[in-house]
Order: C-alpha cells, then structure tokens, then sequence
C-alpha cells in the first residue's frame, strides 16, 4: 500500500487510536484519541487545551500512535505511526467537526468548543502489522521528510548454513536456498531466537 | 468497581492493549500487546528478548497502556493504566499460554518459546474514562503501593457565583446550588474552558 492509503485506513477504517506522549519525567501517558483527517502526508486530530495532553504535546512536539483493528488477537491488524506534531489552531475545527459529526455530543456548543485546537502530525515513520496472516505480515511506511529505517534481524556472511535458527524460527521465515541465510522482513516476529541460537555469530539486529 | 475488576475487564473483556514505552531518545513508542492474566493487584503479559519493546521496558521498569471498548467513539470505554514492570522470566510461561492457547500459533514450538519472557506490572494508577454515558463519565483507581494523585479542575473560595463558567462548559458538569461551585470530577473533560472563563480566576487546575 502506498502511505495515503494507511493513513486512509488509520483514518476511516479505525479512527479511535491509542496514542503516547511523554511527561516531564520522561515516563509515557496513554489516551485514545481520534484521528479526524488526513491527506497525502498528514494526519489530523483535535485536543483541548486544558488538557495535560496537550501539554505534552506543545513541549516534545512528538507522538506516538497505534490503531487497532480486530475481534482478537489472531484476527488483529495494528498500524502504528511515530511523528513530530504541530498545533494549527482553530481553523480546521469546522471542518473537523463536520467530518466528524459525533464531537458535537461531546463539545455541544460553540463557546465550549473555544477549548479545542488541532493538531497534525506531519511526519514521520509507521509499521503495518498483521497478525491475521500466517505467517504474520508486517510493512513499513513513511510520510514527510522522514527515511525509513529499516529494523529487524539480518543473516550476514558469516552464515554457516547449518540450520540452526531454523527449529527456532516461530513463523518460519528463514530462506534457506542459498547461503547465508535469508530472514524474510515482511514475516519476522523480531523475537531475536535466531540471533541467540546461530552457533556463528552471524545473525545482527539493526 | 474494585481495582480488581477494572484489572479483570482489562483482560477478558478487551484484552489487546495499546502499550507505550520511551526510547534512547526520550521519545514514545507504542505497541498492541495482549494482556494475558490478572490478579488483585497487578496484570500479566509476555514479550520476546528479541524486540525493542524489551530493551525499552528492562531500560525503565515502566510501561503505560490504554485499553479500550466499543464500535465507535461515542459508545467507547477507555482504562487506562500507568505502573511498574518486572520481568519475571519463564516460570508464568506456561500457565499464561494454557489460559490464552492461541499464542500457540504465534509461537507454535517449545523451542520457539524460548523468545519470551513474563512481566508483570505491579504497582500503578488507573483511569477509567466512559464515553457512552452522558455527561462521560471518568473514575481513578490504584494497585500495588501507589498513592492515586487526583488530578482535574477544581473550584476554590475566590468563586464569586457569576455563571460565567456554566456556557463554556462542554459536559455541564458544575453545580451551582452553593457558592463555591463545584466541578463534578466524574463528569469532567478536563476541557480548562472553566479555569480560562473564570472572571475571578477561581478555578485550579492540579
């Protein structure tokens, strides 16, 4: 999928997200949050001010997020998204609200909706995980001016080929037709039982 | 509710949670992690060695999560939870996966299992926060050794009874049958529309 589309998703498909920020004594606070709106590069939500959400928000500038989807766990797609965070103000709050006619019930009035101001995440990295798949799939997105690093469990040339990591593999996602080794990326757990099993020393996790 | 219970509905009732963690950076990292077992004062949940997320939670002993219910925002249920972790190692590892038995086909062999590891999270604050009832409705509750910090918005002596307060608020959750007013804190956004309106700078946020 291209990036639009998994914000599309996060947006449409889920819309109630778990996000984190970060207090001042550097541990994390959770809350749902929904995200009303996105578009190419973006996606859009509305806080209050008086909120120590937003408080968080305004210092680090950053968030983290995961939308969940599914009646259980096996049945589960998890998109997560880490960005940096702007405040836009009032402007996109009609817009918003029209798009999302619900935050009426919560915000009434139009003095009481002097509280909300919206916020776009404008950058940054995201993992689609899908544990629906077996074996499990997972992909890596981007937006913005943000790289995608790629993370995860590597074979090097150091592969002996003897097997090893195989028995241990949970998703069995080890290519094993040539040497070294080949994990496949879009399968891997990252539960590093590769990496402490190879008897060469050639698994590294990047 | 009992602490207890809200711990037990976080586990059979919603069970895939929302976690955070921080990075070397200071910055949040979320997760869906499934939590898999509770007890009067603390919940369960596994991970591999392998992952970040491990790293994350050995670095700090601290983890942060929002677990939530519902089809759509206005019929949502949110708990969420702020504490300590340990790591308890394997010795839970087998009861854990005989109460939740579809790990088997995340991590289908003995060999496979090695990866993981028990944490337990010990001691913490709660918070429950309703939004299908009308006002929402929020609650606080605490485990383990830790004191619950009452955080909100509150009314003090310089209240001079005006009203101004009443318009702006989105739940209307003040009472006004004496002077001070006083905010319902189980009804309470945490909007600041109240503390910003107040002609007599009467309202505290702590």
């Amino acid at each position: 999928m291209e990036t639009k589309e998994y914000l599309k998703y996060i947006v449409e498909e889920i819309h109630t997200t778990i996000v984190a920020t970060v207090d001042d004594e550097g541990l994390p606070v959770t809350a749902a949050i929904d995200m009303m709106d996105y578009d190419n590069d973006s996606l859009y939500f509305l806080t209050a001010k008086g909120k120590g959400f937003y408080d968080r928000l305004t210092k680090r500038q950053f968030l983290a997020l995961t939308a969940m989807k599914g009646e259980d766990t096996m049945s589960s797609i998890a998109v997560s998204i880490r960005g940096k965070v702007r405040d836009l103000g009032h402007d996109k709050i009609p817009e918003l609200f029209k798009k999302n006619p619900y935050m009426h019930q919560i915000y009434p009035t139009e003095e009481s909706m002097k509280a909300l101001t919206v916020f776009q995440i404008y950058e940054g990295t995201g993992e689609w995980f899908d544990l629906s798949k077996k074996p499990i799939e997972r992909a890596s997105f981007n937006f913005g001016k943000v790289e995608i690093k790629r993370e995860g469990y590597f074979v090097t040339d150091n592969c002996i080929g003897c097997g090893s990591c195989l028995s241990v593999c949970p998703q069995s996602c080890i290519i094993t037709t040539g040497i070294p080794y080949v994990i496949e990326q879009e399968h891997c757990l990252h539960c590093g039982n590769c990496l402490n099993t190879c008897p060469a020393g050639a698994v590294v996790r990047r």
